[in-house]
């Protein structure tokens, strides 16, 4: 490649100033310009949700160094000599001429390139219907969104309110908030309206919240953020936002549901637009398709960060997810591309993590659902166990289901939920995923060990050695979705609790014949031969002890309940009558 | 295999009470008999130093079930029909006959057997110096250890302290200790004690504590723990116990350091006297030889656990190692191999973790001493960076170290420490170890993100692009303990700090020239071009780009310093005069 003289990125939030500094720290010499539409650059579009609920403090902190210096045109002009051209925005592309036509305060003009980067992100999808338009109806995308509700709850910049401690006392009435869209920004935002005492309706058109989770898991965090307060409302749709000049109303259904804001999150587009007509290649997701050092279809344009199309690497087909670290990686690639330094961004997983009020909850890999639809043959498992030596204190749970290829023995997707440290469990399924890693390595990962940080046998392992006892035949699964359609449809079988009498007497299944394991080799002519029955206990250890001791005196129809009574989502009794 | 009946399990602490539970699983008919010397069964070893703490609260602790149910013979006999015989020693194996003869209070006599395990464990290693015998000097292995400890220190069983809260008020002045070993258990042992309100010493033969990690690292731990009070000696050897019927003092060199208790945490050796003594292979280690089916040279005999020699991984040497962690695994392929179910142990990556106060400390594969005497041609890193995005609530420092191979780009070894969620970086580096993976593949791992729980760039995937930057020729590292190596010889060279001017009032290195990175372009004449120049910053992502920026302007001699500032291990001045 020719040296690079004058290099032109778009776009200047995340993907386009790494790619400047980068590249700057590859070549002293090109001359870097980036061009951004908005007022901000370089800042933390993730965080927005933090930035309203005032845990993150200041406006400056979103694009501040460590330092505290803001990484504003100054700082990339003083520090990386990268020209910033920020409200200024591309009109069109005209990549035969190699040039980019630009609009400012001062009109329109051309600006020539040798090579030129699309950073130009994705955009919240914004549904169409009425009063959408309301000032009062935000997405969350920008800073001025973010400052926009705070302004509508009568909260300015700077105060900032901590989700462990009381809100500032605010004038009348709690605010209303209706939040459209149950996916990651609508349940970060939930957890942010509702620390600052908002009475919060989260409506997701999906028979599920979370729709990147299989639904016996998005059920937990269900319950988790209903008990916080929020009403959740699924599988139905918000029809209209009512309002004269303001919205006051959301419709949902039949009914309406008073807002003194509004929130919209059902997901996000890329910005392709001027790709598109240029005339450059786009994926079937719509975002810009490029190669794993990306390059466009167009020799002089690379695209990269959250506009381009990427290949997931468990489901072997193109899709596109906004991300913002691999929006980074993307960026890095791009400057080794422009400075002639080969690499290759080999794809993704679809690892993604969102806190929801006291759990972490984490993706990595394809869905039981999304495997199912690729024609795997797929064993999974629900296991919950303490993330540390259950007696050292502060261990909490972490529950992980495993999704595997029943052929292969291969990892195919992860998910996690819990108050413990789930996003190390599922960093780690997602590194063994990336390596084609079968259960039975997974088995054998020689994890940090010691009692203030995991148990003996870790989460992961636990996990892997039930997928493994599934896989072999001496573990027989029905995941609890399952077991509460047959009691649902009155199905005759036995769902036999084989814990002990205390922990019976605290909280129990209504529905379930109790029988604790030490008694269990005592009481066999109690259980019906000629029934199923399904085993569970706290997390199910004992529900497969159960299994092994029926099986080994002739029950051959035998199940055991996966993750036991910490993965039920379901309704509890408390004590016995 | 013909079906075995009767299983005879030498050792009831961790790795035989683990085959017992697997075996009953697979094979609900077998006789199975766990031989345990002590009182105590099926008890958390790892544990035992916040036993002393009284973090863990109570013996029975130590071997409850989550439900708080006790881990006893009764339990195993109800439970999974698993006799267990305490305070019963084996004698001697009698590999012809299938036979172990064992004593108990009883007498002696033979137990026949259809297949043996051994799951005999490790034992502390006490040197041969004077007064190593005396009641107040412990090791910290067994629960009566634990309890002798805080007996000398005038606390009873249950006295919980908690580490965080002031220590219940003792009598008299402050209990002085003596540790006598500066591994994992010595320093979880320095902390236990401080808790606990006693004066520490801390002495460690060799040149360092902790010997796992590379010196750089382990001087960091240092000056943590003697900020926390523990007076920490190194390269100096206990010589003997003062005392008469009781330990006062332990000699140190030529000083004698007062004790009211010694703590002796030199290493552990695998118990293979039994299997030695009836012909069975020993590794290089001393310890048993088996093969990843856990058989030993016997047929009959399998060996697992913490007396079983284990290969590493990336060494491709045997080694042995004591981990609870891996001990679990091992019982489980022993109980498969009993059960004619094909398993195979891998080999192990030498992981390991410890709390040093308020740092996790951890490794995993080889360290860069290992790494270069087994021949690699290594790159290192050492990078600290937020453990969050750094301005979310919360974020803590974690600084990674990693080793590779220059030829194969594969990483060889990792070490992190720091007050952040150390665990999860190792962790994901010990599996991408496992998987064989280069810096290149570590650097596109596709990990949690969202503000709560990384930054866009998470540690791992900085330290692999820093690591990245040097085997491409971009960044010349040199070690901090190079500079100070340097300073102390003084060599004639610059060394640069490139932080802004504030960062320099509030600390700095004496000997460093001050430059800010956003004046350096402009002030180049004042640094040398015939002098070799040390760039760094806090943490050296700045100091990388002024490398880029001095070699860009023709300053070949241009090195930039491991981990900036945060990973200076050595002394540093408060303000400028």
């Amino acid at each position: 490649m020719a040296t690079v003289r004058k290099v032109i990125i778009i776009g200047g939030v995340a993907a386009g100033p790494k790619t400047a500094a980068r590249l700057r720290r590859l070549d002293p010499t090109a001359e870097i310009t980036i061009i951004e539409r908005g007022r901000f650059i370089s800042y933390a579009g993730c965080s927005l949700p933090y930035y309203v609920a005032g845990l993150v403090k200041e406006q400056k902190d979103l694009s501040a160094t460590p330092q505290g210096i803001p990484r504003d045109p100054a700082f990339f002009q003083r520090l990386l000599g990268v020209k910033v051209l920020t409200q200024t925005e591309a009109l069109r592309l005209d990549p035969a001429a190699k040039r980019v036509e630009v609009r400012d305060a001062e009109g329109t003009r051309w600006l020539d390139y040798d090579m030129l980067v699309l950073a130009t992100g994705a955009r919240p999808v914004v549904p169409s219907i009425p009063g959408a338009g309301l000032p009062n109806v935000f997405t969350v995308h920008r800073i001025e969104d973010a400052e926009g509700i705070r302004a509508c709850l009568g909260l300015g910049r700077a105060q900032p309110a901590d989700s462990h401690a009381p809100a500032p006392e605010q004038p009348g009435a709690p605010r209303r908030a209706v939040i459209i869209g149950g996916g990651l920004i609508g349940v970060e935002m939930a957890e942010a309206l509702v620390s600052l005492r908002c009475q919060v309706t989260l409506v997701e058109a999906l028979p599920q919240l979370l729709p990147f989770l299989d639904p016996e898991m998005a059920r937990l965090v269900q319950r988790h953020i209903e008990a916080k307060g929020v009403q959740v409302l699924t599988g139905i749709t918000a029809s209209a936002i009512e309002g004269q000049g303001r919205a006051e109303a959301v419709t949902i259904g039949s009914q309406a549901f008073p807002a003194d804001v509004v929130i919209i999150a059902v997901g996000v587009r890329p910005n392709s637009d001027l790709a598109a007509a240029a005339g450059l290649e786009l994926g079937p997701s719509g975002a810009i398709k490029v190669d794993s050092s990306m390059r466009t279809s167009d020799t002089y344009i690379l695209a990269t960060g959250d506009c381009t199309e990427d290949w997931h690497l468990v489901a072997g087909q193109p899709t596109f997810l906004s991300n913002g670290a691999n929006a980074n990686k993307k960026a890095r690639v791009a400057a080794n591309t422009i400075a002639g330094r080969e690499d290759a961004f080999p794809g993704i997983l679809g690892t993604a993590i969102v806190r929801a009020f006291d759990l972490a909850v984490a993706r990595t890999g394809l869905t039981e659902k999304q495997a199912r639809k690729l024609g795997h043959d797929t064993e999974t498992c629900i296991v919950p166990a303490p993330d540390k030596v259950h007696h050292y204190p502060g261990a909490k749970l972490v529950t992980l289901k495993l999704i595997a290829d029943r052929r292969t023995r291969k990892l195919l997707g992860a998910q996690g939920l819990g108050p413990g440290d789930v996003a190390r469990r599922v960093d780690v399924l997602a590194t063994a995923l990336a390596a084609g890693m079968t259960v039975d390595q997974l088995a054998y990962l020689d994890l940090c060990y010691a009692p203030p940080f995991s148990a003996a046998m870790d989460n992961v392992i636990v996990a892997a050695n039930v997928l493994r006892n599934k896989l072999d035949g001496l573990l027989h699964g029905i995941s609890p979705v399952e077991v509460k359609a047959k009691l649902a449809t009155g199905e005759d079988f036995v769902l036999l609790d084989v814990r002990t009498p205390a922990e019976h007497a605290a909280t129990r299944i209504p529905a379930a014949r109790h029988i604790p394991l030490a008694e269990l080799k005592d009481r066999l002519a109690e259980l019906p031969r000629d029934k199923e029955i399904v085993a569970f206990c706290a997390i199910s250890l004992r529900g497969y002890s159960a299994e092994r001791v029926l099986r080994a005196h002739g029950f051959t129809n035998v199940r055991v309940m996966d993750g036991g009574l910490a993965a039920w989502p379901y309704e509890r009794a408390a004590t016995q009558p």
